[in-house]
């Protein structure tokens, strides 16, 4: 049993002075003022800090296949980095290959996911449409744990679903009380403008932001949305990078229609001008999508997500090397999407966030954690410091700074986008199904010691979506 | 001590079993699953009901002398007719007549409310602008447990301050941590429309809504919250009512404000063909302000409260009986404006709110008590299910229907606005205190058992804005 | 040669007393006041009427083999109608069937519009993407005479293109000059909404509306902006029926975008109540695409005209019989879609608009003819009353009234949708190439009079964005 | 007599070769092409360049009293600029000092501008409210050829009028037939926020831009249209500066509602980086109210005009030397506020607009001459090239190119805000009452050659909104 002693709780609803008890099993027991310390139990001292749920992050892709390589970040490194950073879950994406079996996927990711030092969970993704799609989002839900399956609108001829698909998609998994997420940019726009680029001669990594400007991505999620919209079915959008998709979320909820965003840490601070490095492999190190916005995009970003009209923060967390960033040397359409980050997530968040003013720091458990677990349905399990709920801790240390490096880092690639980036706000400790995993700055996690988060249907917004659709 | 047996506790969070315990300092004690009763501890059998925060009504007007008139409840008959309806603490208004002192009016008020059944806080109404204003705003936020100031931007000649007082008082709350509350309608639109109507011999109630319309409120709102923007100052606007206040307040929360709405139930469910009543008296009894509005504008509140981009609800609770409201016989703008409600707002939002899918049970705590609570600073005290807070509940009856009536109502006024209607939901039993103060249709309330609430300054949403003024 | 005396002149810029000559080679020679008549001329006393420019009917389906039925008016009877109600230049729609050739099929409507009374030109419709297509294109720019194609985001597995086809064709045409026209609904939704309608065995035409809701078409406009505006072309949006669409169009146009917006005479006037017509026949008569709407939609498309967001009003003109209508009779996905109304689209603008003060008579001349001359670049040749310009006018009595009837009308079909509605403001003359085609109930029309128009590329419209693009 | 050979005539409609014919009674006898030279007539050859309206800038300040200084340009130089520039009209303000009277103060600048070298005409402001001003409006539209008057929302103390007072002239304006003029800044917000600075210390230019920030602008236009609304009355908004209001007019308008908004062609160009000048008369001489803004600001006031929502460009032309600029050495709200500009408006939209694709060469000229002529009902006599017309033109080169500067250029003020700046298009001549008043750089104008234009009421636009509000 651990006993954190002496610190600050800070949940999404408050704070106050109070300590936290976990037992054995993995859960808390107790939280509140003065805990009697239970005999042989051990005894951490949170004076000073803040003890928070631990981070969720839900959009993660270890080990990736993808753009004809893997991400070089698996598993076990992945979710180690995590706990370095106060990131106790993740839910990763079961991404099945167009025509493969979305069951078969699932069980092959949970075989790779087995290694995880912390908890886990799956998205599944839908990349076409027929009966046997349709039955196996039923054994998913029913007998897998799995309450959300992904949509790309994006990467034509590859993960890319039509309306049609999402028609279907959105429909069927509405009925079974699952969530869709989606990747909302316009596929055959980008499609379009890549193949003009290339024919043009422009064949380096400034040419990603221009092959998947804005629009792209704010007509998507207006479409999407309005899918959703005549289907009566919430929808989750995943990495919203632009004002336009933040403003279209926003103008869908003041309809009344449920649609949640999640934003990655990355783009709140780093904007379009990485393109310009003129050393390739800098810009290549940045080519993801969504692609970095001009900087405007960001004031939208913070706001939506202290407003609530964002929900949730997370990584998309996506590791290629140099040597296979260099895939598309000479086309920039093959270089392998995707950039890290689960590491520095929250202190990205509370460095540029909370101590700006932009967040307090309730918030800042939100947007980290809690809203994440509502919305996909594992809370108060997780996302809160309650009796009762997982003990995933993290202690925060708010006046604490680091300067990020890939030297120091404890991700599985060789680069990091923050690199330089001093950050106050830190995680001291890291508590993980009640143990300490993370103590300052000493990584003590244990290969296989993550479990797997079983996510049941019918949340209560799904409840209410669904009441709502049958209510005249 | 009382303990909760075998309810349902639902949270602004989560739902989950549990009891919840009582002592006898009107505290709650515990809440968890089976607990054990302590010898000599009261049992409540909660099977089947929803063990929630009681309601706190942040806008109620009792025994207000307003428009040459008396508010025929007062703070005993109006906290009772509270409790009947699951509301636990009301915050009313302290209105100082212009020129007169804040800080003596707030004594005033005080002694008018000792025989309240159930807490009560004070907002203060700053109604004109000099430098006792100014030192009296100090003395209240210090030592009188006031952190909320209200403004009208209409009533002129009476209560309305113009946009230079606003400026001033706004400034000045921000700096000592209090947050300004607004009646957003334009008072020289209304006066001109008023003169204008009258002028032409339109004199009866169905004047009222014509001489402030939905852009009087939306051009208010858009005003105070560009000042409010100007300055950097979290701002709380009262009792919107239109389409057009509703997409103010989210536009500026989309810019990064933090500004906060409030909806009246009456304004979910009762749209302006009331003042086509050829009953001169029916119409009148819907005098208020804002008025009754197109049904349309329905859709907006409720989507706003969904979204979280409108936080609270409240009623306005304002009494006039017949004879009052004819004061107006021969000119509406003579008509005492106000509506009663505080009995069945909880009842109301349940109804049409949770049973249609518009929201969720957790969302409608969230909207009839939590929110309030942290806006106002008094959360977790108030607002929550948790050891530590106050001993405030209600055990909600999701299935049980009740029809409206003057007749059998606990409000000290001689009609009710939601009469003949029948509403599922209702509170089976109130806990004020941690005494039950109404079980079952039987109202058990005790002359000035309610006490003061104060509430500190300084909440976590202020101290964000505050530092984000001073971040470059 | 004919001289209309003792007008007052109308056009889109100005009103003022003028005379007009027309010369016997279709031409006006002289706009001015007290003109002298050369010897031989006829003499028009145009004593109080308006001479406004001849309307233009920019969207019209004469005998349009459509839905496995051919539309009952053709070219000959089409434009005699037009004439009638002050219409005196149509520009009608080539529809090549899929994979067929675009220069073919505008042969065979050549040859069909022979017959018209007065002057035509065409659109032709772009219903798949090859090389023949990039082809064809050229030459109908080149040689034919024509500046605009048309696109059909609905009717899937039809004429709908998906925004492939869009992205090439919006791109080809900016670099031949040539502007787009789009049918904005999402075709993928229509017909999902169609097959869930008809599997609920929902199949009369009261479906209709429900398998095309307004945000079916507020999606699509959406879209089809944002790939026009990564491509930097200007399009044209026909028959914008919803207040989706037309803020779409609006905000386009606030960010620099050149949109057009065409709005039919129908959708302004008669809202989706029609559809609730217990008599199949009735509902049936009104299915055409996209379907009357809510009446608060009317509102938007007022103002949009008023205001210069949208700019042009038709009628989409396309016309069936009972006995056509009621192919559909078990299965409302089968009725062919299609209203008439060429005849009476002048009267019912400016009976409902300049009448009630919407519009000005100059806004009028503007929205039914001046506007879309100037779009598809036939300004001043057509739409202005200035010398040089054709002499196709209408003599306008504002005053006059008359009342809609299919027995009376001389439009080739069996019913009316205005049947019975009195209209003030009526043809008193029409004037079509210099000569009276319509005289005080009179129909003097010829079988061919009517000339082919053709239309030259570049308009300064596109100039400007073709500059623009190439502008840094 | 004067025949303008071989060019080619644009106007807000269309573009042809036409020759164009003055008589010596100042107005334009002919436009056609190939037109005989009647015997004694002086023909100017206009090969290679445009013949178009003259300008009008409907928004000056000569030899104004402001700020305790006088502007040094004075009406017969102003004039003169302007026709150096291309404008051959402008639109002065007749500014009454607060209480005194609104007749006295037209006949004081009637008396003023007699010296004006072209055309000129007044609004006059409302700068308070009574029985005598409501006589004069009377008198003014009656018997002086009024038909606008100005509204002062900002300058505090000084010229600003409060809410009753818009009510109540807008009202009385309708009621006359007169528009409403409006420079929509919220005066106590400026005043609040000048305090502010000035009690912090901050003194110098840089201090202007922070006391109006781009909200105070927003603010006030949407207020001021909410108004407008309520009457019913149509309004011209001012030196619309910021997107804010820019999209206030847009939103008014799609609602229906008859607002204009004029911009000046130094905002659209010229960013408020002039204020972070180290030299204190460089940011002290762009001092003007609204500021200079944000460049993002830009985009929208293009886009407005491309767009139709904002209709006219102006100046605000309002010149102080370095010597009236120094009255706000120690304190920035003591710079008289203004710039010059009236010379270079032209170019500025010539060069910045139609160069880079943003307008047509038809909509510079409805932008810069022909929307306002319509708006203060002048049109065709001024704003137009047709027969009848004022013979007030310019002839200009579009590829020639000039080089801004204070030292050659013809505004009486020792500074020019564009100086340095190189526009391409240029006024080649300018005809002024059917003379050649600018010809190659040779400003050949006469004192005293201008007329007073007297301005009908009821133009097309105020008899419509008139009209629409008397229609149920």
């Amino acid at each position: 049993m651990l006993l954190i002693r002496g610190g600050t709780v800070v949940t999404a609803e408050t704070a106050h002075r109070a300590d936290v008890l976990c037992d054995d099993a993995r859960r808390i027991v107790a939280v509140g003022p003065d805990l009697e310390a239970p005999s042989g139990c051990d005894t951490l001292d949170a004076g000073g800090l803040l003890v928070m749920p631990g981070g969720i992050d839900p959009h993660t892709h270890m080990e990736m296949p993808f753009m004809g390589s893997v991400a070089s970040e698996d598993f076990y490194t992945g979710t180690s980095a995590g706990v370095a950073g106060g990131t106790t879950t993740i839910i990763d994406f079961v991404i099945p290959e167009p025509g493969h079996s979305l069951l078969g996927a699932w069980k092959d990711w949970r075989r790779k996911a087995e290694k995880s030092v912390s908890d886990y969970s799956f998205h599944v993704a839908v990349t076409h449409w027929d009966e046997k799609v349709h039955e196996d989002m039923a054994t998913l839900t029913r007998d897998c744990g799995v309450n959300s399956f992904k949509h790309f609108m994006a990467y034509k001829n590859a993960l890319m679903v039509d309306d049609d698909v999402l028609l279907h998609s959105i429909s069927r998994a509405l009925e079974l009380g699952a969530l869709c997420n989606i990747h909302a940019e316009n596929g055959d726009a980008v499609a379009y403008l890549q193949a003009d680029l290339l024919k043009r001669g422009v064949t380096g990594p400034q040419a990603h932001p221009i092959s998947r400007p804005p629009s792209v991505e704010g007509e998507a999620a207006q479409r999407v949305i309005a899918i959703a919209g005549l289907l009566g079915a919430p929808i989750y959008i995943v990495h919203v990078s632009t004002e336009e998709a933040a403003a279209a979320i926003a103008a869908a909820r003041a309809r009344g229609q449920r649609v949640y965003g999640e934003v990655l840490a990355q783009h709140l601070v780093i904007d379009d001008s990485v393109y310009a490095d003129p050393n390739w492999l800098g810009a290549a190190q940045h080519v993801m999508s969504p692609p970095f916005r001009p900087k405007h995009h960001q004031k939208a970003l913070w706001a939506g997500l202290a407003s609530g009209q964002l929900q949730t923060t997370a990584t998309d967390h996506c590791c290629f090397c140099a040597g296979q960033k260099e895939q598309g040397l000479n086309d920039f359409t093959k270089i392998p999407n995707g950039t890290p980050g689960i590491e520095d997530r929250m202190s990205v968040l509370w460095h540029h966030g909370v101590r700006t003013g932009k967040l307090t720091p309730q918030e800042f458990v939100a947007i980290t954690s809690t809203n994440t677990a509502k919305i996909f349905n594992i809370h108060p399990r997780k996302g809160s410091v309650s009796a009762g709920a997982d003990a995933d801790l993290v202690l925060w240390d708010p006046q604490a700074s680091r300067t990020v490096s890939a030297k120091t880092h404890h991700q599985n690639v060789d680069y990091n986008i923050y690199e330089g980036m001093t950050l106050t706000g830190l995680a001291r400790y890291t508590i993980s199904g009640g143990k300490i995993a993370w103590a300052d700055n000493d990584l003590r996690v244990t290969r296989g010691a993550g479990r797997y988060v079983e996510r049941p249907c019918f949340s209560p917004d799904m409840q209410a979506a669904i009441h709502r659709k049958s209510t005249p």
